[in-house]
């Protein structure tokens, strides 16, 4: 059985938050939901709600590697995140197989949830997040 | 109230379809439910399903925009498509916005779906495909 549940978030990388939040309000009507900076990813990030998933909107605020992304491609498509049923599990049997990863063990990204970086490589230059929500308190 | 319903797919630019469905199995599990020549846009394309949405794989079939993003950038996200409801009317609203747009009127893409796509710069630098299901014959 597959342990993919839902696409989480597509990430597009911004220089602007405010500017590409009036944006989205503007083309489709979209308000963000959530709004954080990400001390572990040194990131700012505006979830944009879209059906079961979101689009993310995120500004470096210190992440050298995003800075670099926009200065060489300007804003736009960065990452996809993918929810996953046991996190721990996938990245372990991704070892297995011999799948490059960026993260070899869960961290904690926006919201709090669980998540692990795949290597670029790995997904054939599609940079893939694997996300699994934090059990409720 | 939004015409927004969810994001239909997230299309990633690959050179080799079949590799690509390979490494999507390999990594996720994820079987194919779609492949398709789209003639309309000279591409093929794969659908992968995630969740209510998918991935979309796109190769080059005589599509030099696309050959193009290849050459430049290699495989990766290529744009995301957002299904909505009344694609004629959120394309006239767009307009009457000012909005750049690639398709100033619905045209058929894969799985017959009607589709058009926004100007890159619309949307700050993502290209974002507009979708709505045919209806049932």
């Amino acid at each position: 059985m597959s342990r993919v549940r839902k696409i989480d978030h597509v990430a597009v990388a911004v220089r602007d938050v405010d500017e590409a939040v009036a944006r989205f309000r503007k083309l489709f009507g979209i308000e963000p939901v959530a709004r954080e900076l990400v001390a572990s990813q040194h990131t700012e990030a505006v979830l944009l709600p879209i059906g079961e998933s979101h689009i993310e909107l995120i500004a470096p605020r210190g992440n050298a590697g995003l800075e670099r992304f926009l200065d060489k491609r300007g804003p736009g498509l960065h990452h996809i995140a993918i929810e996953v049923r046991g996190l721990g599990e996938v990245l372990a049997a991704l070892r297995a197989l011999g799948v490059e990863l960026i993260d070899q063990t869960p961290r904690v990204g926006a919201r709090g949830h669980h998540v692990a970086f795949l290597h670029p490589g790995a997904a054939g230059g599609v940079l893939i997040e694997l996300v699994e929500p934090a059990p409720e308190p």
